[in-house]
């Protein structure tokens, strides 16, 4: 369980890298808490949960209190670091408890490229800081923590600026699940790519599906734009043809768990769905994700791991009192929560480094052969 | 507000013209209660409403305490027996009571050609009665509801006849919303397909899309066929796509609330995307409904009134103490009950004369174009 330290409203970081009035998770100064927003209270409770141990924050990532490849990623960074900070021994013991962690994060979900992309890049670190002194180490894995979630933040903004230039004014943009600040750690991917285009001045109306069984759509991607007073209007899955066929979308943005080497996408079950659909109204549907959501080494969508959750999540309508059944007993359902959309149905993935258009193994590679420094 | 006279699991009815152990709509014997099961509080609560005059049956139908196009149907029809009955006074009287029941019942909802149908059918036959006693005029209408009602039913088993010779042994079929007995008064369309493919001694199984917002697939079908010990599987609408791509639907089968002349048909919202997908993966599309869903006056899907709802069945989850909020206050959602799928995702059309296949004017017409004599 995840114990609540302090409940409100009130941002609790004086410095959120999120630079948001809220952020998804954030180091605390002096480097021994992470706290995170409660996505799964929204939009009914901004609560911010207070972890101390890296046990909590692999709880927190299973759980859903944070989601969203990039923060999933950037949550994972910041509970090895815990683990990291709290070791004092020597190098030996350091070494020990920084994989005893990688082992807890890695395990939580297994479908957001982000989450072993992050730890990697920790663990690479940390191999380098075994003859260090326990406050050296501690300082140095927070630091790089900190510089990994900036650097995500930052490549939400540089994939809004690419994408951007690909929204008319005037567009109603369809988005699915959540792509945005609460989903990277700031800005958003497929929501960045939206503010971006508000940003330059255009006159942008969202529409949000609502993304059953959790609902990130409705109760996220809603929240999120009304702060911004971006105009958005939530949907339930089930309308999507129907607002496709009466022409109300001039484009679909969406993010993404994990970009296969040959531009598959893997993100929030429906996803391709909506690909399908677009497709058939011939709207253009684009990815927008930054290069830690890239995994060269998975050759198609086939190789992406799809995560199953418990169909409780389908059974039930997460009420206060622990759920409402919606579905009759000893009737079962199925809960995947991701699935694939093929590359042939995406007009452009939009990256840090620029635009993949057309989709395919070629631009992929080409754009994400090095990886991306953070 | 539709008093609860009698709440209990028991059917009240002695001898349910649905053919099942539960009702949709029965009227009573003595001919001064119409019985309906609570659609909304399936599958948590098995309860009976009994109304007595025919403003409540309007607002039964309205609230969707009863829903489904032949079910709203025969609950007119007996909703204008009540009025009909309740009327003692002479032949204008009597013609002036149905005519104002009539005006009620019709505005409940626009999309379901049922309705019009059924009242149609039923103030033809009260235009004949206006000299009769009060007595027989009672007794007339009350027979010919029961009729009506008898007669859909039966019309379901034809089409469940004809369907099911076009349901392979072992497939798994898909289906959307409830086009099952409690959509129908017995048996059902959709449901009535699969039931036929079971009886005839086919293995079937079923997946239920749950249809959003008001879940009538997860909450009706389910609890539909978990009774008739038919295997179920429930999945959010936004796991269609994933589910035909991985090959596991051989047949998706849904009901209907109007075919138009061209064969175009409205269905509840999210039928149009399932169709889109189905032809996308190259999985049959059917639809089964009897000739009180044909409308030869609209000429195309373009003339189908489409209903609208109150947004508040998509930004607030129903729970018992009044709803929880889903979408943040002050963000809107569009609610379209009904989309239109044109005739040429149709394979073909199950009805209780037969089966239109192709899909298009020519069979339509050809089929419908005398009604059909309850």
């Amino acid at each position: 369980m995840i114990p609540t330290l302090k409940t409100g409203r009130a941002h609790p970081h004086p410095e959120p890298i999120s630079g948001a009035t809220y952020s998804t998770a954030e180091l605390m100064p002096g480097d021994r808490t992470v706290v995170m927003l409660d996505q799964r209270l929204l939009p009914r409770l901004e609560r911010y949960e207070f972890l101390t141990g890296v046990a909590q924050v692999a709880e927190a990532i299973r759980a859903m209190v944070v989601r969203g490849a990039p923060a999933i990623g950037i949550a994972a960074a910041y509970g090895l670091t815990l683990a990291a900070g709290a070791e004092k021994g020597d190098g030996a013991a350091f070494m020990h408890a920084v994989e005893a962690a990688d082992d807890l994060l890695r395990r939580t979900r297994p479908t957001a490229k982000n989450l072993t992309w992050a730890l990697d890049h920790m663990k690479a670190l940390a191999a380098t800081l075994a003859s260090e002194s326990p406050v050296t180490r501690g300082v140095r894995m927070a630091d790089a923590a900190r510089a990994l979630h900036a650097s995500e933040v930052l490549a939400c903004k540089k994939i809004g600026a690419f994408g951007a230039a690909n929204v008319p004014d005037g567009a109603t943009v369809l988005t699915y699940c959540n792509a945005g600040a609460l989903a990277t750690g700031g800005y958003g991917t497929a929501l960045g790519v939206i503010r971006a285009a508000c940003e330059a001045g255009k006159q942008i109306k969202v529409i949000a599906c609502e993304t059953r069984p959790l609902l990130q759509g409705a109760r996220l991607t809603a929240w999120e734009l009304a702060r911004d007073s971006i105009p958005v209007e939530v949907i339930t899955d089930s309308m999507v043809a129907s607002v496709l066929a009466k022409g109300l979308v001039n484009l679909v943005v969406v993010g993404a768990d994990r970009v296969a080497r040959s531009g598959d996408v893997a993100n929030k079950i429906g996803t391709y769905g909506v690909a399908c659909l677009a497709q058939m109204h011939g709207v253009p549907f684009d990815v927008a994700a930054p290069l830690s959501t890239f995994d060269l080494e998975c050759p198609t969508g086939d190789a992406i791991p799809i995560e199953h959750r418990g169909e409780r999540e389908v059974t039930h309508f997460p009420t206060a009192d622990g759920g409402m059944a919606i579905v009759p007993e000893g009737v079962s359902a199925q809960n995947p929560a991701f699935d694939v959309t093929p590359a042939r149905l995406v007009r452009a993935i939009y990256t840090e480094r620029g635009v993949i258009q057309p989709v395919g193994e070629a631009g992929v590679v080409a754009m994400a052969s090095t990886g991306r420094s953070t």
